[in-house]
């Protein structure tokens, strides 16, 4: 009975788990299905899966052609190890779900298909490899399907669903577009192509008609802007407005277009998303209330020591008090047990950063009490609460930017940077002495942390050059390089100083993890067309240093570049020679300048479909490489980043606290442990907490844990990505009693708003 | 009495009308007033203003520096009629309104002062002309104030108000952004200052602040993108990442914010602006109402005849059917009187567009019945209602388009020409045979119009171009050149054939009139700065046709430019020497790309603020300028523009008709009269027409009106700027009964949602 009891408990704090992080995974239910998936979450098992994705991703860094050369074998046998841990993975995945969710889920199938493929790929390469014929290594354009498709990776599986979603209505615009492009060149075929015109290079303008639709388009994107035009300007100033026209329906309607139709799409489909995920919650809430639920009146109820079993299980790392608080949420009226409605709450309340403060006397006030409450000692402290002190390390900050911009070669001014590092020494030392310092270094004290961090590595970085340089006579580059940013950066804390600016920079500081999943997005897609690229375009341009004396080293390595464009604007390390240059040649076509210039290597390209007489048609193929670069990552997915940021910030500048955060702060302040953040600079709140700590000996406190204990809620600040695009859309999502079933869940169309059939099931 | 009774009338149509338009001209009540007011508003008197404002603007292009010179005498005459008209209007206004109105209102004010201003500086340039003293016309810049502060240009006015609103939350962006700017800089410069690097061009790389400052900022536009890079990632690849770094925080998320600041703003004011336009327009419907209204029964109400004297008088173009149709609705009943809640919708119901289709028999039919109605005659008409005949069509124009593309020198060629252009006629003239003439050339029948006005235009240029060529064997370029475009124009048909295209299209047609709005604000700032920079940068590039001897012809006339990335590229004809040319450099600017080109005229600016000896110096005010431009024109302008066309396309994706035009439609539906537009091809909707004429005659009407008679909604299409506006917040704008008092409204601040105070007022 008790095993069983505590096995139920052991499940339900599964279920509890799983909805406050969002997880879906359908697992069985068997005690030691339960152990498994403890175990299958487990945050070192989760790390080293990952770490393995992204060693199998860095592979490419070591194989041919490589950045950093390492032998054949070596690489095999660290693919063949990723391999090994991925399979291992599945199956303990496979080994935590249902037969038959597992065959069914496409994800795995994926994963094998995918490891099948790189062993097949890595043996028949190492075969011909022995043989000496050189092969294609086709399959390293897989390795972002592990990425993707495990488990962990919901937010960018959920991003590329989105993608596809929106792809229809995308499609017909970018059909309409592509009807505009079509029309516009065959005008310009025809008003332009019979004059004999020639551009700056000499070259004839505008006498190929798929030419034309490859230049204009490039002029959507605006990087060839004034120059596709001023041939036919030079020759008659009316033909500027053709371009005009051109550049207003196509760069600016059709392109915001764009961005609207994106926009419009994504946020109905993920608001589809999170509405699913809502429901899945709830689901889950309810499934583990069903398990630990008991008799209590009128009603089922959890009664108050089990709830604490769970929730130590749940979240073994909060403090006894910060549970306590919970409970009193929960259990608003003290009844000692918690009811359905409440019990739902729980993955919610558990994903509200609340910080515990304790109110602490400094620890010199207790070691030298006459020292530290002396009258020296409590001046020293007020002027250092003073506003004034502040004001006065904005002006400090301001001079030495100052200083950092003059000349480093005077002894006079490197001197004056040991003046300021003393300076913001000083500064770090009163204030650890003013206030307490485990209040100072607190969890939440992100620009305390920060700037003790930038100083002391400022100082260590400072302090080594200086060793090195007297030792040795020698600068150290790289430690110098470090200690010029960290100089820099120290200047950030001015913006801390103004409230406004803080305002955006909070704002910022928060949607940075959520970006991080456009930063997978985006490492997928470049890993894909990175080693596409590698393939079509290795070797054809080399990089020289500036005095090297190889032959062609002005053309970079390639005669067909003689006089080019290309190698007279200095651009040959842009190549695809290894997955580093490749990434850098990427993020340059992402920011769209210039692409035309790297278009350049085009006639380069090894001519893989057409036999070499047509050879206007032969540089067809590899344009279209670039092309479906620009489309897939400057029109989706930076529409997609820059509808995520408009989205986003709407949210961040209109919300207020969220219903659960209200009932919180409500809790708190009720039970008269409160500090209201917003109100109060955390200068001032640390002088508010020693003046409480003096008047709680008044009042005698009804609850133990009250005594010396402040909470305040780290309000805007999300622990995961899912709980702030959830706030997005609270407003929008109605949420049921029981909610839908998982089918109905899964099934869930953008269009309707409310499932329309709902079952309520109670599980035993 | 009777006089009394029709001034009342008068008065009232003004306040109809004035809800109509949304016109807010307080204008006094006396007869005569009321008669001046009448003559104010009409069409002839406000397209004068705008012609004499146009007028005004254009001088630029005839004045030094002119595209088309002409003497002095004859700009300076142009100019004083201008302003003797701009004087003339405002005195006309001065009569309409009360004293204390028009002197308390700025935009008459600024207007005095222009006209002042402007004869002041013409009258000094004159002087000083006989002298030959060469001054510059510094009031040249004061003439766009002419085009936004006469009343009709509310639009514009009203999107600079908004701007004015946005500033302060973009301003604290562009600070912190600049401070990033200001950061990165200062690491730019201590990374990479002391490397002793050299750009492209051999010139000392990232040196100075000032230039860093100004070559980031470039990068942030992604104008410079690989060039600015290309040294220090030559020098060492770990360099890049600063550059990522810069750009992706500078470029995406600083870029990002901005739209989302102005998005935001923007919205929130311009929905301000429109709630007190709905205000507006319900309180002078009220008063309009207290002028007509009689006792009747319990309640005031305006009986039915004086009603129709009143929309006579109001809308005096539309039908007598269309007239009892708005009677059917605003008198449901049919009690013989409107009341004060019906009477208050006829602006809305005025706006909304009512198609009036009279089914009438084919003419042909009523001349020659026995030919018409023949087996044969009645297969052709079915035959071209057909499906099939629109596909045969969209086939024809396909084929035309590969042989538009195809080389014209053939004879072959352009004797098919001559077939396609009889196959569009046949077609047209089938189609005119098979429906209604005056139906298929209907008011709202775009496409009928845009197919025959396109085949005639391309029909007469082209028997011109022959006629011309068998004479006297010269093809006249500009009429072929026309040819070109409305061939290839012609082709735009095919995406009217499919649905989803059109939506998209009708959509694009539709936003049309509110983006002049736009193109009235780019005008303003353009004219300002191409005055300003044809003072600055006047005549300091040449530019010479391709084969001209001149000195320097390949330096754009200044030896400074010698072997400049600016002369190779062949840039010099953008340049400041006239008008046009300003407009199209501004252009280019706008579109970004190659600006720091541009800006290679920088050192050639003259040295108005500093002495010589700053070389380094004087560059940088005229810097400014271009500074100026970006952000005004791109970071401003620009994102306003994506912000209303992304709100335009939310709101023509989500909305379904207005709650006005759903009882429009539900009368027309009621009386039988009606057409459903969207659920008809425009094919379809005229062959139901048909067979409607055959059915009425056994029914046998109870109105009269009804019979031959279909009404339906030109839906979606809005007569005004301020419809299409006011349909945006519709949902949001909650309106009361009687509404806040002018004073109140006028104070509407954009944060309150809906005025705490409401009046309640009655005008006798």
């Amino acid at each position: 009975m008790a095993e069983a009891a505590s096995q139920d408990l052991l499940l339900a704090a599964a279920f509890v788990s799983d909805a406050q992080y969002n997880r879906n995974i359908p697992f069985k239910t068997s005690p030691e299905a339960v152990r498994l998936y403890y175990l299958y979450n487990h945050w070192i098992m989760r790390t080293a899966t990952y770490f393995f994705i992204f060693l199998n991703l860095s592979l490419a860094v070591f194989e041919e052609p490589a950045v950093y050369p390492l032998p054949f074998l070596v690489t095999s046998v660290a693919e063949v190890l990723c391999l090994l841990v991925f399979f291992g993975r599945l199956t303990h995945f496979a080994k935590v779900t249902h037969r038959n969710v597992f065959w069914k889920d496409t994800k795995n199938i994926c994963i094998m298909v995918a490891i099948l493929l790189s062993l097949t790929d890595l043996a028949i390469y190492g075969v011909l490899r022995i043989y000496n014929v050189r092969s294609i290594r086709w399959s390293r354009i897989v390795r972002p399907i592990f990425l993707i498709n495990f488990a962990e990776s919901r937010q960018i599986r959920r991003a590329f669903r989105s993608i596809r979603n929106t792809l229809p209505e995308i499609t017909y615009v970018f059909l309409l577009f592509m009807f505009s492009l079509l029309m516009f060149s065959l005008m310009a075929l025809k008003l332009f192509g019979e004059r004999n015109l020639q551009t700056a290079e000499g070259l004839p303008y505008f006498k190929n008609y798929l030419e034309i639709v490859f230049d204009l388009y490039v002029l959507v994107t605006t990087a060839n802007s004034p120059d596709v035009m001023m041939p036919a300007f030079d020759f008659s100033s009316w033909y500027a407005l053709f371009f005009i026209a051109f550049v207003i329906v196509n760069t600016y309607i059709f392109m915001s277009l764009f961005l609207a139709v994106v926009y419009n799409n994504y946020k109905k489909h993920l608001k589809n998303e999170i509405r699913k995920l809502a429901y899945m919650k709830h689901r889950k809430m309810i499934e583990a209330f069903n398990l630990l639920k008991e008799e209590g009146g009128a009603q089922f109820v959890v009664r108050e020591a089990r709830w604490k079993q769970l929730v130590k299980l749940v979240a073994p790392d909060i403090s006894n008090s910060h549970r306590e608080l919970l409970l009193h949420i929960s259990d608003n009226e003290q009844k000692g047990f918690i009811d359905k409605k409440s019990f739902v709450q729980l993955a919610d309340l558990l994903n509200i950063q609340v910080v515990t403060l304790k109110i602490r006397s400094h620890p010199l006030g207790q070691w030298m009490p006459g020292v530290y409450k002396s009258a020296v000692s409590r001046f020293l402290r007020s002027m250092v609460r003073h506003r004034g002190f502040v004001w006065t390390y904005d002006v400090i900050i301001l001079i030495n930017a100052i200083f950092i911009a003059l000349d480093e070669e005077s002894p006079y001014i490197s001197y004056a940077e040991w003046v300021f590092l003393a300076l913001y020494i000083i500064e770090i030392l009163l204030k650890v002495y003013t206030y307490e310092p485990r209040a100072f270094f607190g969890k939440n004290q992100f620009w305390n942390w920060f700037d003790t961090l930038i100083i002391f590595a400022a100082l260590t970085a400072t302090i080594l050059n200086t060793t090195l340089k007297s030792t040795t006579k020698y600068n150290s580059q790289q430690i110098l390089d470090i200690v010029f940013i960290l100089r820099v950066l120290r200047l950030i804390r001015i913006v801390d100083s103004i409230q406004r600016f803080r305002v955006i920079m909070n704002t910022l500081i928060n949607i940075v993890p959520t970006m991080l999943t456009f930063g997978g997005l985006t490492l997928v897609v470049y890993c894909i067309f990175a080693i596409i690229g590698m393939e079509l375009f290795h070797g054809k341009i080399q990089f020289f240093p500036a005095n090297s004396n190889a032959p062609h080293a002005l053309e970079c390595g390639n005669p067909a570049l003689k006089d080019s464009l290309f190698a007279r604007g200095k651009y040959c390390k842009n190549n695809f020679n290894n997955f580093a240059s490749s990434f850098i040649v990427l993020m340059e076509l992402t920011v769209v300048n210039q692409w035309h210039d790297i278009l350049s290597l085009l006639p380069l390209t090894p001519v893989i479909l057409f036999a070499n007489g047509f050879a206007n048609v032969t540089v067809q193929p590899a344009k279209l490489y670039f092309i479906a670069f620009h489309i897939v990552m400057v029109i989706i997915i930076v529409n997609i980043f820059v509808s995520f940021i408009l989205e986003a910030f709407f949210v961040e500048y209109s919300l207020e606290k969220s219903e659960v955060e209200t009932a919180i702060e409500q809790k708190i302040q009720e039970l008269g442990m409160g500090v209201q953040e917003d109100e109060l600079q955390d200068e001032q709140l640390l002088d508010n907490m020693e003046s409480a700590e003096h008047d709680s000996e008044g009042e005698g406190g009804t609850k133990p844990q009250s005594k010396g204990l402040v909470f305040k809620i780290a309000s805007k600040r999300y622990r995961t990505v899912d709980a702030l695009l959830q706030r997005m859309f609270e407003a929008e999502i109605p949420l049921e009693d029981e909610g839908p079933s998982f089918e109905e869940i899964l099934n869930l169309s953008p269009t309707a708003s409310v499932p329309s059939n709902l079952t309520s099931e109670s599980a035993a």
